[in-house]
């Protein structure tokens, strides 16, 4: 019972069908914010929804049944239970803003499609490696909100008046979005404040840079990383790899080859010395 | 005869006149968006625009009968067809807008000119390479654009009152254009829409910066991959490369010569041992 | 007793108390912000301030008497006793200043925790490759903003109209925020000023360019160094390295290897001289 | 007496005593731009002015009786000459503009600093292998303009009202500086405007990311094109590179190491058929 439940959901139809679904659920969620349309298929397009919700939790039920501990070991499941899960949490009340994040279920292509799953999983890998510098960022961030609070707050409130006013006036000047403005605004009355603006761009410019860098270096080196590991492989199917691929064996090879060779060239000696004497 | 038409389409001076008619036509497209230049000149314009067209065809003409099956293999052919065609079809009533579209002709020049054609190329075979990181950017777009929709179409209906309306403006701000102004108008009403504004930012630069990173490690690697060739080639001149010039030939190069090295001292030691008993 | 403060300064629990303590400092400060917290909690948040400031030059003292010499040949020592010493200034009259600095401890996370002391070691490392780079960005700057400040000065006293306003301007251009609207509102009065902007947007986009370049290519290149190190380390670890790790001891290591094979063959070839004769 | 005057003019205190110079007219003609300076001291900065200038001309003088054909045969020599001689221009009626550029004598700097050189000889060098993209760019601006103005002349005459007027805009949208605003005032009017908006911002920043990626690729090139000359340069100091440093000579060592040993066993098989026999 369990190996037909798990062929049938390991079936690149089944798989294809689920894909359909989500399409047409994010067509339909799209639609959705038209009043227009509501007013005219409002019924129609919640029946569709509700059906195709059901038809989710059927499918997640199959792939927990089929699959049992692997299923939860998954990150990607729990990705699906919880998107899925949103949409069955009653969205009245304080719980209104659920109703929004029901869109999120289009997101379900991600855990779907392999290539996507692909990309996100490259994205969730180069995270640790920026970690140091993205807490860097942020403490910059929040230490210039603090100076700027005390400087500015009362000649801009707008921008400076609190420090969550302040953080974000500041996080909108680090992606250099109309900070030419903010700055000019602040030094009609402060006319020395362009020293904080001008440091504030440079470092944040700086430090965006190295955030750049760092990932690009480790992409890169990652990527050196595994063509070395091919080139190995390919040694290992040329069949002369007696250290199974390691991250230069290349060289490994012929220095195998090499002591080999010498070894042999011993043993020619060692008997030449015997018929010599 | 088509052996005459051929030489003719493919003399160099032939290029060099369809390169100079393709710039003619480019300056009279523009002078032609100029009010004045028209009522002076309008006439004049208008015919020798018709002429070089006129030229156009029976270029593509000449090249369709000198190159035959072979002219329709190449995209570039269909480029240039599809481009001229366009001039030729009716401007009146409904299709106005092609009359738009004539200034296209002027691209010509992509298809004749050798370096420019290796740059759009390269452009096209660095697509395949960002599908995967496109549509995800299109899918976080869709959805973040039917989210934000649904939260602020009514606060802000000017940026985000419907579907269309929110894909627009999305895009606007993951180019970080003005998004500072647009989240501040949407904060004004609902002072928690920040955390929209700023996770959408974070994770468009950081998709942005990934595709980025992905096209340019793509680049150095097929880079990497043509300098390997050329090392193998450089090995097969030299006379020593029995593989024919793999990715790294260089390597296989020495191993090739050890082996052979190897095998020669066996059969010397055989002869040994030969000599021996 | 200088053993034991030592052990004591160095211990991870220390580290960790003084971590908590430059974080609870910096909520503190970010607190001190909101003038309704000030005016309920003021003179308590005040007395942790200077507790957090009385245990921060205690736990220096210790550090200087424990570390001695060496304390002072450490950069950030020298970072931290500035930091805690702006502190210490009055900052009644004209220091006023020195209160907004204040807020500069919580940099003293970055000497604290190391991963974060490697980043902006990293960023300072990276600044002399770019002092070329950046004396001319500034030379630029400088010689566009007199040019700017003779020729626009009367149509457009805002942006233009003396030496300092100009620099403050053309860095915002630089940055490409909001350059389009300066320059049209010169245009209105001075046609031309068009070819003064679009240079100047191309050569400070094409100098970045550069900058940008020159710094990811000395980082590629720095991890380039440090991973052949490593491989030659490596070759060390396997026992067959006679040159103790080069920029390239992979190869040299084979070298090695091939001239005591040509060694060995040489004296095989004369012992069979001899038993020949 | 010309070996005199040549090395005094290639004297180090004399090209600091250049470069000083330099400098002072530098801070002169900044402050020739403040109105209230001019009125106390005009007559003394212009005085030193002329004095600095005529300095300038002696200095130049010298240098081209000192190094004769060497000195029109560096074009930093041309640049010196041209930017000198700009100065001693007639600068009333139509040349009044001429007075302006006087200011790029500071840029006398980029000629007289060795490491400013290298900076700006580099930029130069980077020039060519971005020609082809350069002009694709132009090409697409041009057609674009052409289109844009054809399309929105009548409902945005303030940025697309002429051709002259469209390049400027598309170019002020290609650096994604207020893109936004500008399409929305077109699409009131023409609400599919959003089409060619989004398309041109999409391939303006691709092919904008291709000519980064074409400098960047080029720039690590030629420095892996350095490096491996280096390491070839050092296999030579080793004392067993046959081919002189070639763009992979580490592996061109091994193989010539290893073909003299082949030869070697080569002959040691003959003997001993000689010896056999």
């Amino acid at each position: 019972m369990r190996e037909r439940v798990r062929s049938l959901v390991d079936a690149s139809w089944f798989q294809s069908g689920v894909i359909t679904l989500i399409l047409v659920n994010g067509v339909i969620l799209g639609v959705e914010t038209s009043p227009r349309a509501m007013a005219a298929h409002g019924e129609l397009l919640h029946a569709v929804d509700v059906v195709i919700l059901f038809l989710f939790v059927v499918e997640l039920g199959m792939r927990m049944y089929a699959h049992r501990g692997e299923f939860w070991r998954d990150p990607w499941s729990w990705f699906d239970v919880v998107i899925v899960g949103i949409a069955l949490l009653p969205t009245s009340g304080p719980f209104a803003v659920l109703r929004v994040l029901r869109v999120l279920r289009v997101l379900r292509l991600l855990s779907v499609i392999p290539s996507l799953r692909h990309v996100v999983a490259g994205l969730f890998r180069a995270l640790p490696g920026m970690m140091s510098i993205l807490f860097l960022v942020m403490l910059l961030l929040y230490v210039s909100a603090v100076m700027a609070t005390k400087l500015f707050a009362d000649v801009s409130p707008d921008y400076f008046g609190d420090l969550p006013s302040s953080l974000f006036t500041l996080f909108q000047i680090a992606t250099a979005d109309g900070w030419g403005g903010i700055a000019k605004d602040v030094m009609e009355h402060r006319p020395t404040a362009w020293v904080f603006f001008v440091v504030f761009v440079l470092v944040s410019t700086l430090v965006a840079l190295n955030l750049f860098i760092a990932v690009a270096v480790e992409a890169l080196e990652k990527d050196d990383g595994d063509q070395s590991r091919e080139e190995g492989g390919g040694g290992v199917l040329a069949g002369a790899a007696p250290d199974g691929g390691g991250p230069d064996s290349g060289h490994a090879v012929i220095l195998a080859e090499l002591r080999a060779l010498r070894a042999e060239v011993a043993v020619l000696r060692r008997e030449q010395e015997g018929l010599r004497s």
